[in-house]
């Protein structure tokens, strides 16, 4: 597929992995399945569709180096290095500036690089099939099926089928939704039109630009000079002047609840998660006959059930006797054991370590 | 108490405390209950009835040393050194022949280094009173009250009571009995005239050296001679000489089931234990409000109950989230999480290391 991009956006850290996930190691970055890390693995996705050299990665300086160690295929000037957080509306809108210089036929895929996606053929198949709605001018996003009535994800209500002859069923995008609550996530879970928000955009590089020259004018502006500068001398200055005049925005806030010409491929089976809870980590994963899953680690069961076993430390044995339902976490200087339905508690306990100043174990 | 002396037995390792009790720290010389070893508390209770001096402790070389550091009240020369392990009734011989060469009249209670007891008034009452009726050339014994149908400890079954004035009530001992199965412990337990044997031994020196005589010649000529080279240049050598050829034996089996004029002071409320396994280590130790107890470690529950944190290292911050009814035991080099009834479940576990060569972590 020509003139086709990948752009991997890796910016933030997340602390709902702790204490594997930790400020100078933000998830995307760790074995979390084991020997590859998430970042790793997405690589690997898209190196099936992609050649590395239209593979891009928007992400912090600090993070880029770690990338470029594990991934060296990419090449070193298809890093996009943002001086300072500022959303995925600022990020999306840069990776554009710049690959429209580039290339101006060129179309792009947004993806993130902590994800898992088990059914790689299936991501590939849609990922065609949505290049070819966007080359369309639509701006596309890949909906999840969802399977349980997530409180975590945002949704997307399907409109219409889009009419012409596509190879994935397409659909027309009639609201975005924010994250509900317990109740109205089962409504939607039941109403057969809603698809989680997968952060997974395909579109052409000139309709997202008209969309954000449309909705967010300064933003259009800032990127182009930054574009236009990009690789000269100046460069660097520019960025950093430009970037951290931004407004935080997200694109779907910014630019997806009020585009036009926005379409839906509502994806069932795809295998994906954001591995954004122990617990969704857990699915993700292949365990034993009992039910136990081990990561990094050695560990001995007796009588345990369902429980899983994630450890910076191979040496260390981990033993566990009459578990069921736990997670049981090895990062070194923090040991966490986590009844397995009760981790997004764990963000209390970060919250309550930064209340008391305990920033090393943060 | 003139002519009394107490003789500490630390001679055992002990796998049921595993991974914390390991070959090379053995119980006793642990802060299991916080910021004291076993064998600290040991000597704490008995010097309040003991000046050092009259306090002995039997042991391996290596533990001595590790002892000496931990209470260097007790005198070098009250050490006595086991050549090799040949079980309690060698050491009680050993001990009574050593101490009878010192003063023809002593007394001595017998003592195990890793026993925990609580009411510490109570047990020294119990003491002045054993040795009341000791004094009369009984071999006197504490029981332990059952509060529970122990399948883990022996039991002793009291006759008739002793005639005369005691401070204490007495009785002729009627059987000694291995550790039962779990309906002959519910039946002991209703039975009202058994008691957990304790170890704990009270007697003068002449009358046990009589029964060892009596009932295990050998070891009493074996002790005898040891004794008598006590101290000189040769008795080294006699000692490993003759105390390696004794056959392994215990002073329940041995001696005390056969013995004459055997009584026992069936003791309720002194709050014993053996301290022999995780859960009966929970049972000794003080838990906050939620049940939870937290050993050397850092603790940080989240809707956690009835749990112990034992740790080696307080550096480490231990998170549990929504456990009930666990011990979780770091280790250094092993991490152990445990459901609390399950704990017996660790012999398994040492039995499955030690078959699979895995000597580092035994």
């Amino acid at each position: 597929m020509e003139h086709t991009y990948a752009v991997i956006m890796a910016g933030g850290g997340g602390t709902r992995l702790w204490p594997i996930s930790r400020k100078e190691t933000p998830k995307q970055l760790l074995p979390l399945l084991g020997k590859e890390t998430l970042f790793q693995s997405t690589f690997a996705r898209l190196e099936k569709i992609f050649p590395p050299e239209r593979i891009l990665v928007v992400t912090v300086l600090e993070q880029a180096r770690v990338m470029q160690e594990q991934v060296p295929a990419i090449p070193k000037e298809n890093y996009l290095i943002e001086p300072a957080p500022r959303g995925t509306a600022s990020v999306v809108a840069l990776a554009a500036a710049v690959l429209e210089k580039r290339d101006p036929q060129a179309m792009m895929a947004i993806q993130t690089a902590d994800h898992h996606i088990r059914n790689q053929d299936l991501f590939q198949y849609l990922l065609r099939a949505a290049f070819d709605v966007a080359h369309k001018e639509y701006l596309v996003t890949l909906g999840i099926t969802p399977t349980f009535p997530s409180t975590g994800y945002g949704y997307i209500q399907q409109g219409e089928p889009l009419e012409g002859d596509y190879k994935y069923p397409v659909y027309t995008v009639k609201r975005f939704k924010e994250k509900p609550d317990e109740a109205t996530a089962q409504q939607l879970l039941r109403s057969g039109d809603h698809s989680w928000n997968s952060g997974m955009f395909i579109w052409r590089v000139d309709s997202i630009l008209t969309e954000i020259k449309r909705q967010m004018p300064e933003l259009y502006n800032a990127t182009r000079q930054i574009a236009e500068a990009w690789g000269l001398p100046e460069g660097g200055d520019i960025l950093r002047a430009k970037w951290t005049e931004l407004k935080t925005e997200t694109i779907d806030y910014g630019i997806m609840e009020k585009a036009e010409r926005v379409a839906v491929l509502p994806a069932g089976g795809l295998g994906w998660s954001d591995v954004g809870s122990w617990d969704s980590l857990f699915e993700v994963l292949l365990p034993d006959m009992n039910g136990n899953v081990s990561v990094n680690s050695q560990h001995l069961s007796v009588d345990s059930h369902n429980t899983l076993v994630y450890s910076v430390n191979e040496q260390r044995l981990v033993v566990t006797i009459g578990m069921d339902d736990f997670v049981v976490v090895d990062a070194g200087d923090v040991l966490m054991v986590c009844k397995t339905d009760q981790s997004q508690k764990v963000k209390n306990v970060v919250e309550h370590l930064k209340k008391h100043n305990q920033e090393k174990f943060l």
